[in-house]
Order: structure tokens, then sequence, then C-alpha cells
């Protein structure tokens, strides 16, 4: 049974009829076929033919902690880690952190990782956190098998050096536009956190972050 | 001496005063120290104190090709591209790119090109090509030592497996949301353009442009 906007988009948008087959997924990892009984613009019915387990879908967990960046940047690079394959999306705060994240901006990032999942034709739904400060982070660090930070004053290290191919799950961690402060960076080491470089141009947030998780999926081998 | 933008930037936004040091650069790899003399809005004059080349650029030359997206989808590549520090952006046209690229919107590239170069602190301005179809882009590949091409069809082949980690100048292919007609992968793979996946997940073309710079720049060792 499908209700709401999903049940909407089935009747109205792509104007299915009963007996249709549709591809529908719970986005915890399982993706059905369904034969459809009933069409309603409020409810959708159907008959599950087929049921598959985690296609698609990478064999490590990554979670993008990314700070919270103004405007559409936070949006963007929500979206694009999402369809690349994160398993999450955790928005912080830190000392050189600017915007602020409202209810209503986290609730827009729950509807940009539907609709990435849609388009990736993902089968697992992405979660975002609710916003946490460096503190409720750290204590997020012992949940991984690794943890990684890029560090724009960290020099020669990058990604392939440091990242251990053997974590079945990994936090990978992105800063302000500003930067962490030399103390943040002190704190996250002192939880276990190991920095790395991405080279001496200066990135972008958003920029840094689409490329950290591009990163670490490909020498992970779950990018192709 | 400067004239120009960079001169009424110099002067009005950075208020700078003669005596001041800067630091500007070519966009051909010569980053100069420069004492200021004179500072007017149309005019800045400075004497050369210190020069040093090609600092914080790639060793390896990367050209991104990229269909023509609609919007600002082409721009955002093209600006995340350049910061991460590709030679050069050639956007080019295919049976399935929507898009036209007006002589005004290849013009903004140019300027996405220099505020990349400037928010990087890169010292080589990349390069912006005229739209090309996709026979004026089979005939640049013998300029490069590779030439890969994103294809969502091929499976399991990823990045890692076929970029040649000893090619000084690589040629990466990006197609439009579409994809390529698999004629066109043809005509590509004729001529002597390998293929590889990027995944099971469909990716934005964007976000695959985005991913495949970096994932070739890190795989080259120029990103960390």
């Amino acid at each position: 049974v499908i209700t709401g906007a999903e049940a909407r988009h089935i009747a109205r948008v792509l104007r299915h009829r009963p007996g249709d087959r549709v591809r529908v997924t719970d986005g915890r990892g399982t993706e059905y076929q369904l034969e459809l009984a009933e069409v309603r613009h409020e409810k959708v019915t159907g008959l599950v033919r087929a049921r598959a387990a985690n296609l698609r879908e990478p064999r490590h967990r990554l979670t993008l902690a990314l700070a919270a960046l103004k405007g559409e940047k936070l949006v963007q690079a929500c979206e694009q880690a999402a369809e690349l394959g994160i398993s999450e999306f955790l928005p912080f705060r830190s000392e050189r952190t600017i915007a602020r994240l409202s209810p209503a901006r986290v609730e827009r990032l729950r509807h940009v990782a539907v609709s990435a999942l849609k388009s990736s034709t993902r089968t697992v739904l992405p979660a975002i956190g609710e916003p946490v400060d460096l503190s409720a982070l750290i204590r997020r660090v012992p949940e991984f098998d690794q943890s990684l930070v890029a560090y724009e004053e960290e020099t020669g290290v990058g990604l392939e050096r440091v990242l251990n191919r053997s974590a079945k799950s990994v936090l990978a961690i992105v800063g302000p536009e500003g930067g962490f402060a030399p103390e943040e960076i002190d704190r996250l080491r002192a939880a276990g956190v190991v920095s790395f470089s991405l080279g001496p141009r200066r990135l972008r947030a958003e920029t840094a972050a689409v490329s950290v998780v591009a990163g670490v999926l490909q020498l992970l081998g779950d990018l192709g």
C-alpha cells in the first residue's frame, strides 16, 4: 500500500493503471516489483511479484559529516553525496560555521535525499542527521571502523595514503569554508580521527565534500 | 601593469595603497609578488619583487570534455572541475545533448574559470574550449596519452582499473543526461577511447563529471 506524495506521483504523473508493473523500494534496501491493483490519487495498492535486496548499493557504509554551509551549497553537496552512495549525511556546527540549520532546512535535505535515491536508482535512503556540534560528532567516532577529516593545513598525506581499505564503515568529515580552528583539529585527532590533504589548491567546501565521497567510494571499490 | 576588472578589484574592493604587496598570476603558471607603485581604478602598476612557477598546479594535464548540460549544471561542473585542477574544459554536443551553448554562455564559463582560479589559488587558468561536436572531439584524442569515457552501460570496469598511471595527459569524457547512443560509444572506442564504469547507481552528469575529475587527479597523485 502506497500513500501520500508517491501515490499521487504514480497516479497523476506516471499515470499508471491497474495491471501495470512498477518497481518500488522501501528505502531500507529492498526493491519490490509491484503489480498494481488499485490506483487512486491518495492510495495505490499492488501485489508483490518479486523482491530483491540491496541492489546497486555500496558494500561499505559511508557517513559524510559536513559543516552547515550557506544556502544551496549544503543542498547540492547532500544531493551529490546521496547519489554517489553515502549511508548518512550529518550536518554539524563548528567554530567557523556561520550558517544556521533551521528545521525547515533539515526537512529540505530529507526531500533532496528522496529525490537523489530515485534519480540514482538506489534502494537505501541515506539518513539525514539532526545537526550536531563538534562534541556530539566526536561521540559518533567509535561507531566507525575509520574516521577521516579533510584538513587544509595537512601537507602531502592524501586520502589514498590514509584510507584503511579493510574498513567496512567510514566517517568522512569536511569542515566549513573558513576551515577548522587548530584546537578543533586537535580534538578530532585526539578522538582517533585521521587528517588528510586534498592537495595544495583551496577547494570550496561543497567541492571538497563531493571529492571526498567519490574518492572514498572509489578507493573502496564501490564506484565502478 | 594591471588594467580592467582586476585593477578595479585591487583599487576599489581590496583598497590597496602604493607600497602594499600583492600576489598576482598571469594564469599561465607564473605567480608574481608585486609591490604596488600606482593604484588607480583603471590602472594599477607595481614592481615585481619575486616570481615562482607552477605553484599548486597538478603535474598532469587533464581535459574534461562534458556534454553541454542545461542551465547552471554546466557552470557548476566547470567551476568545480576548475578548482580541482583541470587544464581545459571542453563542452561538446552529442546526439542526446539538448542544451544550446550560446557565445554568452561560453563567455560565462570563462568568467567562472577566472573566479575558480582565484578561489582555489591556482596559477594556471583552465582553457574553456569552444563547443565541439563528437567528430571534432574525436580528432583531439591523439593529443592525449590516454582518453577515457564514463559509460553507464559499462559494467564492472572502474576508473582505477583502466587509468594509465604513467599518462602525463588525460582526456576524460562525460556524456549528457540521456547518455551516449551506442554508435557514439562505438566511434569513441574505435578512436582509442577507453570506456569505464562509475558503478551501478545512475549519476547526474554534473556529479559524474566532478567524480571523474577528482578520481583521475587522486589516482595520479595530484589531489593530496
